[in-house]
């Protein structure tokens, strides 16, 4: 076997076997085929495609390129969470602490934002204290203990992973379903949990900018997942508009802890529920939904999911003030508000848009090595369908620049339509798909 | 303008600028852009394609990464000759001297064979004393005193391609049109000469298997010779059977002799004549074929033509042995012969697999960095059509040892079909294509 073969198969549109690929992913991984020649292959994967078969084989060789991380027997199952990233997603940190509140333990292995969309570490990193860096030993002992294990990816977990995505990153192969597909998964399947759910976030904010593409990445996750026996199943949820309404690493958090104690904003909420309820479904035949939503706003209404999200924070290093008592701790260094220059209803948001004009301000990153400033971001005062009178606040910024908030706000002033006539909010759970 | 835009744009079909195109070639080749970036954007440009005007424009910034070559004004016009390589082919070397003798000029830059076909750098070097590398002054007063220049390219012509083609070679990005094309014509049309003859080879035996593609690539390297306002002719020859008897370098340059004292083997006349008689063409209104043939002949039966090719040799630097008295001096080291197991005609070659065991002897390198055996090669006694008896010898072998002799003598069994029924050698010319 050797690299020119093989890349010539797949630029030739043949199949290739799964020594193949392992032959690929290990050298590569190796160093013993070149960055020019992988990235050729990447090419050449990317515009010719690889079927169910070859993506399968390709997770598997770059999951095995690190190790796996298996769970102790217990009585409570554990499920992972993935996201593909959207403007304000902070379901991870909503989702794990209500699902541990009724038993059900979520470990998940989460990674830094980059581009338009946040990433959970950077948000756990934005509480004071925490270090989001476990071992091993902790990710299984902490989450034994809290119900609720999120944490940076180590080296040893598919290294084979870190190294095509940086060359990805570096030679326009990114949006290719196959690649996305084994990437995330050489990823998750490293944890074996009991299950894994998908939020795939779909619209003008999101990766997935149509249903159809977002359906195809949805099918090819349940279908390598599946052929790993590891049950699995997809939400598709909106990204038309802003999820929630802070965007920002603190902003986010101070969201997650209202949601956790109030239940509101009705898309976090129902966000939330879904994965929850689909997540539970996982281990039982037939659970009645309303019951088990009433459950989860009894768990919110009596403190005990609040109280999860605490113990995890404080076992990750969190000091007390920014969980207890956000609004004291949030400091950003300046402001500013945009206002709405007509009355009427909001019709429809850049998602996009605001997601950069937030990383402009600071919230995020455009290269790897960006520092973030944790404080920065974006409140969005109205989601799509709510009313605004003119002169009323629109938008809330925060930033550590002057100049910063300047340019964010001349983005944001584009990112907005508002029209005389009432609309709907649009659905937020556009479909499930199971297979 | 950055590369990994115009990777994205290529990879999403787009149409470069010419902008672009200098940009990438440029920055590659003077080392700002990643080998591993170039190779994804010759993969997409490889699967995608480039439009004519692409070529014109990378064949324009390969070849402006070096300097041209201009000649003096002289009472002789200079014309370029390339073929595309095939096995036996030693067309260069019989033109050359005959369009001297008539008074016409060649100048062209070649190179060293690689895999199965040969190159005219390696036939040279086979005949003892000869340099074939000449200075850009070498070049200029030679061609005027001899009216032959052949020799390597300099370090200072189109370095781009230099750079480029060993990046396709260990990427699978070389069997594509458009860098076919600009490949070719950065290199040739940096000799600034009255018109190119392209000598498209078609068959087992060459690089272009079928007609289609022989076509193509034609048409692609005339149109970007009209967008130079170089004019241009290619002619498609025959390779479904070795060009001439002989196969290996020295072997080639002893058929040459021999084809400049008696005008035979008859391919190899045809081939020559028509090319001859085409460029004469392309500084002429019309001119009758027949006429122009008697000359060739007369020009090989007086002795004139092999004359100008001794002048040649000894220019540079050849002894006069291998040219006075090639049989003398032809001494391969060890050799065999295959002789028909059947009596009939020859039907068919597998020009390719001849070309493999000719490599295989010792006549040309799997690698670069290969040393070649100037007198390990193939002597072919039959055409197709051609009768043989069986237990008569069908091949010689020449080789410097013994177990590669055995290898070429497992391949050549498998090269050949002799059928019962007498048919007709396949026509040398295919086509001629003016535009």
């Amino acid at each position: 076997m050797n690299p020119l073969e093989i890349i010539s198969r797949k630029r030739d549109r043949q199949k290739l076997s799964r020594e193949e690929l392992f032959f690929m992913v290990d050298n590569f991984t190796g160093g013993r085929i070149p960055d020019f020649q992988f990235s050729a292959f990447l090419m050449a994967a990317f515009l010719n495609g690889l079927n169910s078969g070859e993506t399968f084989w390709l997770t598997e060789a770059m999951l095995y390129s690190g190790k796996t991380v298996k769970f102790r027997k217990s009585d409570h199952p554990v499920y992972d969470k993935h996201s593909t990233g959207g403007v304000g997603d902070k379901i991870s940190l909503t989702l794990s602490p209500l699902l541990a509140s009724v038993g059900v333990h979520i470990a998940m292995l989460s990674g830094r934002g980059l581009g338009h969309t946040g990433g959970t570490l950077d948000k756990l990193e934005s509480i004071s204290g925490i270090n989001p860096f476990w071992s091993e030993n902790q990710i299984k002992s902490r989450l034994a203990k809290t119900g609720i294990a999120i944490c940076g990816q180590t080296d040893r977990i598919a290294p084979a992973d870190k190294k095509i995505y940086a060359l990805r990153d570096l030679t326009a192969t990114v949006e290719s379903i196959p690649l996305i597909t084994a990437s995330i998964l050489s990823k998750k399947l490293a944890l074996v949990t009991d299950g894994i759910i998908f939020d795939i976030k779909v619209g003008s904010g999101a990766f997935m900018k149509t249903r159809r593409q977002a359906v195809e990445l949805a099918r090819s996750l349940l279908n390598v997942c599946r052929k790993f026996k590891r049950p699995a199943a997809s939400i598709l949820t909106d990204m038309s508009e802003p999820t929630g309404h802070n965007i920002g690493n603190y902003l986010e958090v101070m969201e997650v802890i209202e949601f956790l104690k109030t239940g509101q904003p009705e898309d976090i909420r129902r966000i939330t529920y879904s994965l929850a309820y689909e997540i539970i479904c996982f281990g039982a035949k037939k659970i009645d939904r309303r019951k088990m939503y009433w459950l989860f706003d009894e768990m919110i209404k009596t403190g005990k999911a609040l109280e999860h999200f605490r113990r995890f924070a404080r076992i990750s290093g969190a000091r007390s003030g920014p969980v207890d008592d956000p609004k004291r701790y949030f400091k950003p260094q300046v402001s500013a508000v945009i206002r709405s220059e007509t009355r009427g209803f909001v019709h429809k948001f850049n998602t996009e848009l605001i997601g950069r004009a937030s990383l402009e301000l600071g919230a995020g990153r455009q290269r790897i090595a960006d520092r973030i400033d944790p404080m920065a971001g974006i409140i969005v005062t109205r989601k799509i369908g709510q009313r605004i009178e003119k002169g009323k606040t629109l938008y809330r910024l925060f930033s550590s620049s002057k100049s910063r908030l300047k340019t964010a706000k001349e983005m944001l002033e584009e990112s907005v339509e508002i029209g005389k006539e009432k609309i709907a909010s649009p659905p937020k759970i556009i479909t499930l798909i199971k297979r």
